[in-house]
């Protein structure tokens, strides 16, 4: 993230571990990053993935309504709906309130 | 995370970007991963680094306290003055609640 929000502010742990059928995936990833990227309040987004498929994209929100509309968002229910059938063999997502955070350095 | 716990729990969200200064770093993460998995109230944990030194660690725990005693735990104590003065160029620690939880596939 580019600022440092003060909670409480909200993040979604999406990890996940892909299957191996890869057309599309890499597409569709940047393309919804570049969607999440608009959609209001939010607040940022970090994303990792090991070279044996296990990954974890975490974005971070001003609300859980922000979380809601993104979540319903027709091109991310349609990502969703490709991202069960093709890309990724199980994941999981977590909603998370963050009620604390701790910089270092401190400025 | 082995097993699907329910929510409430609780995860620490620990974002880094690496120093140059390798000596000691494996070892130190190595062991302090091996030591919170001991800890009471420790139910998982989930770690990525890009090559560019960016990582992510996400611990999971039954509970607050849990957390509060694995920060002041002796060894983890060391390990975090170390991480300052050698390891980390900069990170942020969050702590967050988590409220809900989806798996897929569902069973």
């Amino acid at each position: 993230m580019t600022n440092r929000q003060k909670p409480p502010y909200y993040a979604v742990i999406f990890r996940s571990n892909r299957t191996d059928f890869d057309a599309g995936y890499a597409e569709m990833a940047s393309r919804m990053e570049q969607q999440a990227r608009q959609q209001p309040g939010f607040l940022g987004l970090a994303s990792f993935r090991s070279p044996d498929g296990a990954g974890v994209t975490i974005s971070y929100w001003e609300s859980l309504d922000a979380i809601r509309e993104w979540k319903q968002h027709p091109e991310h229910v349609t990502a969703q709906q490709l991202g069960k059938d093709k890309w990724y063999a199980d994941y999981t997502v977590e909603i998370a309130k963050i009620e604390s955070v701790y910089h270092f350095p401190a400025e």
